[in-house]
């Protein structure tokens, strides 16, 4: 396309993201996707979770053709996704300190599980309570989140610290602070955020990669499969079936 | 890097889905974010929808800095997300003929309100029938679904039709039926779907193009800042005010 358009800047910025996570994260995703068929071929399951916006890549990985059966997604009420109402709802509980340790208490994760936390910012009570608490219940966590807001944000937490420094493993997703690729004349501010476009395809390169783990391991991983596709609903009743312990959306 | 890994060719994979639409669907990608603005020059208001994953896009717009204040989101209970419990009844609610009109008839949309219809199948009974129905009220109506679909599958709707047999404007995700970018040795079916990647970029370069527009027509494009910037709790709150009779998440 030779005509310069916003949508054209906007696809670029994603583009060049992602050729950034590819490159400078390949460790971290490989050592996230391990993790993860370790947890797994140990008979632990894992589970994901992101409030608001953050949310959206931890539900990508849940229930879905093509992904890990055994992939849950953790429940903390008024956060999943932005439909609660009113909208600030959300937001609000982010910060409330508690939160996370009332819902791991009351979630049926067991030591030797594994828990990815995905937060844009990692500045908030909520993630960062829910990863102290995770490990200390004996989890693994791997955190998701931009370490630049480390660095050009406050931490929201009375500890003064990030989802980062209380991780097993994080995984940088190099979104700028503000989340924003955009700028033009007559819009005051930067806009066209590119965090879930980035943070989805990293969940996906994690949960693919701890499918080749488990298969180089000799390990069938549990995939589920396309209801569309022939003899699909037939293998994902066998999987569901044989991982029913380790399934909590079913 | 030089060694080949799944989560690289994931990303590979990802980057090239993004630059086919940002080239292929450049026109409708316009098209689409014209008609938005268009909509709110008029006094009209936005609203996105998608059942399942294919909600985790329209999710992505609704309440975010960077975005138009005035989208919001189509509530279709029990479909909005992979937080329902159990996951199979969402997956069994979009083949519920009916649940779209009741939905759309019970919710605050208006005759000059444009509906964004994510699909990524297109062949449900929901989005179908939101889709005729929107267009029944006066609503215009954008599909964002793979018409490929549309040739390599059948429809589940009574009328034999698709999502993009109903709309004024379709963009094309692009995505190959199965949605899944990888095979692997030991894994026995194709996996890692990226169709969460694609469309959430779709939709953000929808959403950038037609604020670029109103800006082009000479109107303040009502976008929401990010609440950790200086002054954008107060530029939220006067463009929440000013826009409060086209906002259904505050």
């Amino acid at each position: 396309m030779s005509e310069k358009t916003l949508a054209g800047d906007f696809f670029d910025a994603a583009i060049g993201l992602l050729r950034q996570v590819r490159d400078a994260e390949a460790k971290n995703v490989e050592a996230a996707g391990t993790m993860l068929a370790e947890v797994i071929a140990d008979g632990g399951c894992v589970w994901a979770f992101g409030a608001g916006h953050s949310s959206l890549p931890a539900q990508d990985t849940v229930y879905r053709a093509g992904g890990l059966a055994v992939m849950n997604l953790l429940n903390v009420p008024g956060v999943t996704g932005v439909d609660v109402r009113p909208a600030t709802l959300g937001s609000a509980l982010e910060r409330v300190e508690g939160l996370a340790a009332a819902s791991l208490d009351s979630s049926p994760v067991r030591s030797g599980d594994l828990l990815i936390v995905i937060s844009l910012s990692g500045r908030n009570a909520l993630p960062v309570e829910l990863a102290l608490n995770a490990r200390a219940l004996g989890l693994k966590v791997i955190g998701l989140t931009s370490v630049a807001y480390a660095e050009g944000t406050r931490s929201r937490h009375t500890t003064g610290t990030f989802l980062k420094d209380h991780c097993d493993l994080v995984i940088d997703s190099r979104i700028p602070v503000g989340d924003a690729e955009l700028t033009a004349e007559g819009i005051e501010a930067p806009f066209a955020p590119a965090s879930t476009v980035v943070t989805s395809a990293l969940m996906q390169a994690v949960v693919a990669t701890a499918a080749g783990e488990l298969a180089r391991r000799g390990i069938e991983p549990p995939m589920l499969r396309s209801g569309n596709v022939d003899g699909g609903h037939d293998w994902n009743a066998r999987v569901m079936e044989e991982y029913a312990d380790r399934i909590f959306y079913s």
